[in-house]
């Protein structure tokens, strides 16, 4: 008997590619066809998933014909439209945007947290989280069921791979912009060291330069001075964590890195931690790798972990002025864990149950 | 009648060179002698300071005779010894090395917040405060003033200059080693470009790569996982602002920027406390800078900002599930007000009362 049917909405693009990856070392899933969907522009394309070549489809009704699951890695506004559509067409929809995370009849899904609302989907539809709040959010579940999570304050390094593959592309090329002309030093210089490149102000996906730089602003500007980005850790950390009361404050800041954001966190919970319980916790997590002091002066870092799978989490440490508060450090690989990965192992889960 | 004389002790490195910029431009303190002193190795060495040329002499006992002021800019184990002897010898030592920050005799000054305290000075020595720390501490001390901090959580973007001219050669470096590499995309690329490139692992002041990275780790290792630079930012801003039992939490990351550390910073008040309020202190000290997006979404990053000497504040919201609490983001010059700047301000503090 044929396995279900797969298909991946934005095959060609960063996080797609990534899917497509994770499909090809990761058999557990006897997938029976596997569909490869994008806009008109890469219809055609040839692309060879677990050693049989598939030819991507154009996004339309009757792709969907047949499909089981429909992971979807497009704009917020084609998911809006076309997740219904699939699930008009009998597929269950696992979205990666942002159109339904936070519609209560759509559950947001991290399996390592809350495998079980998977099966609550009254729309047909499943929510994947926004990367930066996936990057964190296997060390807080597993600290938050033992301890209970109260606050969050928390800071994000967010890797230029957020912006998809255009801010990649922006950003290997301001380096090669920059490199060799010892710019960084004056206010300004670096800005003028792109702009002599060709590299115009006004077509990063950045606001800001980027290299040799850090640009507090990721995503759309929202009421009150905060970004979408910001609200999104919020909003998605307490549905996901199912704490509607949690208190979060974040802000988001990106940095010259490729792929795999990091973020530094102040967690409070409502009981007692320690660092030796944190870590106990961490190291019988399978989706976790702890990387900390106390196993020798190691610390995770974005670079170090990029194109891994797991959750890396490192410098643990009891707040000294603030009970029942850990601070620590983590890296996740955005377009994997918070991204492609999760939106798999939700269709893994759907599949497996 | 000549003016005081003044010292600059390391006057070769990195904030000894931003030093003798400030010196050339800004000319309100009318100085009589100005004395250049560093190693052995640096000894000899010409640098024109105002239209006059001047000789670099070693670092001796007699290099401080006939000096009023001596400021400081050498490692904390050269100034525990030479700066008593500065004092020894009739000058006030201003001191930028962690030697005496936390000596209950030597006040911890940044001018803005703090003044009068260059006058109690029983050892004859003032200590300049940390670069990290310095970055906030205007901001910080405006809004105490008005509504009494309680708490900070702190997260730092600390440029690769925090670690001196080895710190900025390493950084360039590692960015023309990595540029054009289209690395940063899998696990250890980046290290494997450095090492490529003869960029050794252990030769870099930065623990990791550094270039398309970030690196949650800066100073020494202390006790129970925390670094030496989080516990300066935790025990110099309670004693610049006066408050003992202020709560607080720093996670202090190096990342790829040369020169101008930026923290993201969420401050607690006894006291409401309003955007609006905080938009108008910031207005109103002459040291700060507002860029936020109430006025057009702009905010402040370190390579736009680099070389100036005002703390530039962005990011500015009310935090929406903490009472009284503010979060913003702030950029400073680590060289010079978060060093170089700050120590000659307490150098014209002491001469102009």
């Amino acid at each position: 008997m044929p396995g279900p049917t797969v298909a991946i909405v934005g095959a060609t693009g960063a996080v797609g590619s990534v899917m497509i990856d994770i499909l090809n070392n990761r058999e557990q899933v006897p997938w029976g066809d596997i569909r490869l969907i994008a806009s008109a522009r890469s219809a055609g394309k040839k692309i060879t998933v677990r050693g049989a070549e598939h030819t991507v489809v154009e996004l339309s009704p009757e792709a969907f014909d047949g499909v089981d699951i429909a992971m979807f890695d497009v704009p917020d506004e084609l998911s809006a439209r076309w997740a219904p559509v699939a699930v008009d067409r009998g597929a269950i929809a696992v979205d990666n945007s942002g159109a339904f995370r936070l519609d209560p009849e759509v559950p947001l899904v991290v399996p390592e947290v809350n495998a079980a609302k998977v099966h609550e989907r009254p729309k047909g539809i499943i929510a994947n989280p926004n990367c930066t709040t996936l990057s964190m959010m296997t060390a807080l579940g597993a600290l938050h069921s033992e301890f209970g999570l109260r606050e969050l304050v928390v800071s994000s390094y967010q890797a230029a791979s957020g912006s998809g593959q255009e801010g990649i592309d922006r950003l290997q090329e301001e380096i090669a912009a920059v490199a060799g002309k010892h710019v960084g030093e004056r206010s300004g210089d670096v800005a003028e060291a792109l702009a002599a490149a060709g590299l115009l102000a006004e077509q990063t996906p950045f606001k800001a330069p980027l290299a040799m730089n850090v640009v507090p602003w990721c995503g759309s500007r929202k009421d009150d001075g905060w970004t979408s980005e910001e609200l999104k850790v919020r909003n998605e950390s307490r549905k996901i964590l199912g704490i509607p009361e949690l208190k979060v404050s974040a802000t988001c800041v990106r940095v010259p890195v490729v792929t795999t954001h990091s973020l530094a966190v102040h967690a409070v919970f409502e009981r007692e931690v320690s660092v030796e319980q944190a870590h106990q916790l961490f190291d019988s997590a399978s989706s976790i790798v702890l990387q900390d002091e106390s196993r020798g002066e190691v610390f995770p870092t974005p670079a170090g972990v990029v194109g891994e799978d797991p959750t890396y989490v490192g410098r643990v440490r009891q707040a000294l002025d603030f009970p029942n508060t850990l601070e620590f450090f983590v890296c996740g690989d955005n377009l994997r864990k918070g991204a492609a990965l999760n939106t798999y192992e939700i269709a893994e889960t759907l599949v497996q149950g």
